[in-house]
């Protein structure tokens, strides 16, 4: 099943639900994608519903309204972390996006007006389900999640890295997370650890990944942040990149104005942003 | 004026405004102080409004609802930064906090479960009213801002510094950001670099500083973040604390089950927490 919001104009959208090929007008159960619909029971009932069929979106917004935070796992593949000059990390680094940076799929990305390095993450992004506190181990950790999607992890290098401390500094720009286009739900998702994650800047593959390779699995790194903090429903995390990334390039190949963005994570849709100077 | 929402029962706060030593019901204008409360136009239909007058309220809620991000200053005060044995830093030090860590002014704070460091950090709690985007200078700052409130920004040492990477894993844990009571509008705080700030552990004062040292002024902070990211009408920015910190103390002095932490600010009211392990 998955969960969107259909952009019918620049002020109105509304709340679907995907079964196979079709879709489906959410509103007579919920009038948004809210962290309230990602409950077991409220998943049960719209699994159960007899919802009035509707044409399938052709423009998304954000999948989801009303996220509480956004808790980004850096440096967690592998071939990501070797790139970058980084040594693997021995637990999950964490830093933070503001929920105000999300944007739609397809909408446009502003490049910061005194940025030079803006660059690209394609991630697996975790939503919350139901409240994850102090688990007691990673067994637990599969049951907290209601679904899955696609997050671009935009970052300004230099912002993060060489402006005097912190990574949030380069990852909180405005329309620095395109966010979609729906939430696949986990039992579409059998195993998070089996998605192909693929990016390409203006027709040329640069990521080419698998969440095989991440260093932290989403269920470790569900039961970890639950140790450090309380994931509450509609929280989402991205859980990192592989290799491929701008700064990772020996070009370089940072993102200009115009420059265009595809990306796409096995069963969880595909996504395509223009780069436009703020 | 002070904006702020009484706790009358577990489940029901009343939103209130304080002129001098009264308090009026902010319900025939408002059903909460959230965003929407902190414009320009807002705040004067508030000063301008006759309301009904209220008893002074006896236990606060946090001042503010629907908060959309926290930004955190770090190492914004000369004396801290040398107590913490870091080099005061070129340009302010950004890391953020989830608004879910927000409880109220004399709510208990928990301790994490696997916590020895968990700190105390009093800090002048900035609240935008209007949104901010690339400001073209700090003359232009001030005018974005609604008000001022106490934070206390909770932080877990070795969380932050010793577990593998970026501060924010020690400054997201539950009940870590106690809020208000009160926000002071700016009318009230005519010189926001000029305001006491003291900290107690159990009755030993550990913080006495002033706003006149820190860094960077509140103007400059306001500008030198609408460079990277919006600030949006809600949004809060804790601006750094003092010397004085367990982090900084030969002995440590980090906080322990049943240890009571009191705090205030010039103008800003005083706050009173009980640390309890979680």
């Amino acid at each position: 099943m998955r969960l969107a919001h259909s952009r019918i104009s620049s002020t109105e959208t509304v709340p679907v639900v995907g079964r196979g090929d079709r879709w489906y007008d959410l509103r007579p159960l919920h009038p948004a994608v809210g962290p309230a619909v990602l409950t077991l029971d409220a998943l049960a009932a719209i699994r159960a519903a007899d919802l009035p069929e509707v044409d399938a979106p052709t423009v998304f917004a954000p999948p989801l309204t009303s996220i509480g935070k956004i808790v980004c796992i850096g440096l967690n593949y592998t071939d990501h972390a070797a790139e970058t000059g980084a040594t693997p990390p021995a637990e999950p680094i964490l830093f933070m996006k503001a929920p105000d940076t999300v944007v739609g799929p397809t909408d446009d990305v502003l490049i910061p007006r005194a940025s030079v390095k803006t660059d690209y993450e394609v991630e697996l992004a975790v939503v919350i389900g139901t409240t994850a506190r102090y688990l007691a181990s990673a067994d637990e950790a599969l049951a907290h999640v209601a679904g899955y999607a696609i997050s671009n992890d935009v970052s300004e290098r230099e912002f993060q890295i060489e402006r005097g401390g912190q990574w949030d500094k380069g990852k909180n720009c405005e329309t620095f997370n395109p966010f979609g286009p729906w939430i696949t739900t986990t039992e579409d998702i059998p195993d998070p650890q089996d998605l192909g994650l693929r990016l390409w800047v203006n027709g040329e593959l640069r990521q080419d990944g698998t969440t095989k390779d991440q260093i932290f699995g989403v269920a470790h790194v569900v039961w970890y942040l639950s140790q450090f903090m309380t994931l509450y429903p509609g929280d989402v995390i991205n859980t990192g990149t592989p290799a491929g990334v701008a700064l990772g390039r020996p070009d370089g190949g940072f993102l200009r104005d115009g420059d265009v963005v595809e990306l796409e994570i096995s069963g969880l849709g595909r996504q395509r942003q223009t780069f436009r100077q703020a």
